[in-house]
C-alpha cells in the first residue's frame, strides 16, 4: 500500500458485488481478473470456516481490505445490547485472523419503538467505547460508516461523514476511523472539508455509483461506477489529499449486477475503474 | 401570528396533503375544520384563478401560509435558465397578490447528464440573487428548502438545513429565507444547532412523518404525524427557541392518505397537530 495516482493496484472487490459467489470463487475471481485485494463478509467466511477462509486468500495473494460487518449497536440496555456486543467481539476477532485492514461497522437505526435520534447516537457511542479494548488488543482498526441519512431510520443513525469522525475522534486513531462510502456521503457538500478533516482516520473506501431513478427497494439503487451521477474523480481526489494509502473497494448492491455472470461483473469492475480513476 | 405554544391556532393545512380538491374545496376544508391557514399550490391557483383565488381565500378569513412553489434552478445558461427565471418571477408575484408568507423555492437536481454538484449549487445561488430583486419589490419572502439527500441528484442539490442557511445568508433577511420540512431534515445530527442559528430566517415549517418502510415511489413515503419515527417536540422546540411565529403547515404525500375522504384526513391532521404540538 503506497500513495500514488490510482490504478489496478489499489483496487479491492468487495464480495458484495458477486454475493452469489462463495469466498473460494470470489477469491478465484480476484486472482483470474487480477484484483489484488477482497472484502470479506462474514457470512461467507463461516461458510468456509474462518482458517480455511485465512488460508485461502493468503494462497491466493490477496490483500483482505475489510470484513463486512460488524455494528447494529442501537439497544437499550439488556440481552439484545449483550448480544451485539459479544458478536461485534467475535467479528473483531474475524478481522484479525483474517488481516484485515478494518471491521466495518454499521451503526444501526433506531431501536424498535423508539424515535430518540439523540439515544440512540450515545447507544452506538458507548458500544464502541465497549469494543475499542478488544480492537487494540487485536490490532484491529473499527471503521464506523455513516450511511445515507435515506437509512438512519432503519439502519444508520450516523449520517454524515462529519458526524463520524466527530464519533471517531472521541477514540485512539489506531483502534477508530471511518469508512468512507461514495453512495452514502456524495450528496454531501461539507463532503471536501471532512475528508480534509480526516487524515489519518479513514480505513476503509467503497465505491458504487448512485442510480436514478431509485429502484423500488433502495437497498439495490447502486450501480457500476459511471451509471449514475457521482463524480469520483473530486472525491478520490480528497481522500488521496487527505493521506489515504489503502485500497479501494467496489462494493455494488444491485439485482442486475447480482444477476450477470461474475466474470463479466469483475471485468466492469476492472474496465470502470482504470477508466474513470486509474 | 404570536409566539407561544403551539395548538390549532398555529396550523396551516397544505394544499398537497389533499391533492385531489380544488382550490374552492380545501378552502372549504380548511374552514369546515377550523384550520386558519392554508399553503397553496400554484397549479391549483391557475386553475382558479389568481385574483379568485386570493379573493377566496379572503372572505373565507384563511391565512395563506405559503406558496407551493418556485425553484427548479439547476439549468445552463440558455432558454431553460431564462423560462425558469420569468416562471419564477411570475410565481414570486402570485405570492404577493396571495399574500402569501412564503414562496416555496425547490432547489433543483442536477442538470441533465452533469455530475457537477458544485456548479449546480452556484446555479441556485446565482438564480436566486437574480430573483431577489423582485422579490424585494414585491415584498414576497424566497423560501430555500434544503431536501433530504435522497433527493440530492433529481430534486434538489441544497441537502441540509446549515446549508440553506448559507446560501440564504447571502442575501437580506426580508427577502430569502429557509424552509424547514420535517421530512427533510429530521435525520440530521447538526439540526438542533442549525436551527439556532437560523433565527430571523425561517420563513415556512412543513411537517409530515418519516414512515419505515419507505414505499416504492420514495416522493411517497410520508405520512399523518405520529404514524413514523419523527421525534417533533424538539424540532418544534428548536424552532420555537429561534423565534418562529409562523404558521406550520402539515403536508403529506402519500398515496393512501390522498385516497381517504378529505374531511376525514383534515380531521386527522387537526388531531394529531394538538396531540403531538398542541
Amino acid at each position: 500500500m503506497t500513495a500514488g495516482p490510482l490504478g489496478g493496484g489499489r483496487l479491492s472487490l468487495n464480495q458484495a458485488t458477486v454475493k452469489h459467489l462463495d469466498l473460494a470463487q470470489s477469491v478465484d475471481l480476484c486472482v483470474r481478473h487480477q484484483i489484488p485485494a477482497i472484502g470479506l463478509w462474514r457470512d461467507r467466511v463461516a461458510e468456509a470456516g474462518l482458517r480455511q477462509s485465512a488460508a485461502l486468500v493468503r494462497a491466493a495473494g490477496l490483500h483482505v481490505s475489510s470484513l463486512c460487518r460488524g455494528g447494529f449497536f442501537t439497544h437499550p440496555d439488556g440481552p439484545a445490547r449483550v448480544s451485539a456486543l459479544a458478536d461485534n467481539r467475535r467479528a473483531i476477532a474475524e478481522a484479525a485472523e483474517l488481516g484485515a485492514d478494518t471491521l466495518v461497522l454499521v451503526p444501526g437505526g433506531l431501536p424498535p419503538g423508539s424515535r430518540d435520534l439523540a439515544l440512540a447516537r450515545r447507544m452506538v457511542a458507548d458500544a464502541i467505547a465497549d469494543l475499542v479494548p478488544t480492537a487494540q488488543r487485536l490490532g484491529v482498526r473499527l471503521g464506523v460508516e455513516p450511511m445515507h441519512p435515506l437509512f438512519c431510520a432503519d439502519r444508520g443513525v450516523v449520517s454524515t461523514l462529519g458526524d463520524a469522525l466527530d464519533l471517531a475522534f472521541q477514540f485512539p486513531a489506531e483502534a477508530v476511523g471511518v469508512v468512507v462510502d461514495s453512495y452514502h456521503v456524495w450528496w454531501d457538500q461539507q463532503l471536501a472539508a471532512q475528508l480534509d478533516r480526516a487524515r489519518g482516520r479513514i480505513v476503509s473506501v467503497q465505491l458504487c455509483d448512485w442510480v436514478v431513478p431509485l429502484p423500488a427497494d433502495v437497498l439495490l439503487g447502486r450501480g457500476h461506477l459511471g451509471d449514475g451521477v457521482i463524480d469520483f474523480a473530486p472525491m478520490m481526489a480528497g481522500l488521496l489529499a487527505a493521506g489515504y494509502t489503502g485500497f479501494v473497494e467496489v462494493e455494488i448492491f444491485n439485482q442486475e449486477v447480482w444477476d450477470a455472470p461474475a466474470d463479466q461483473t469483475a471485468a466492469t469492475v476492472r474496465e470502470r475503474f482504470a477508466a474513470l480513476l486509474g
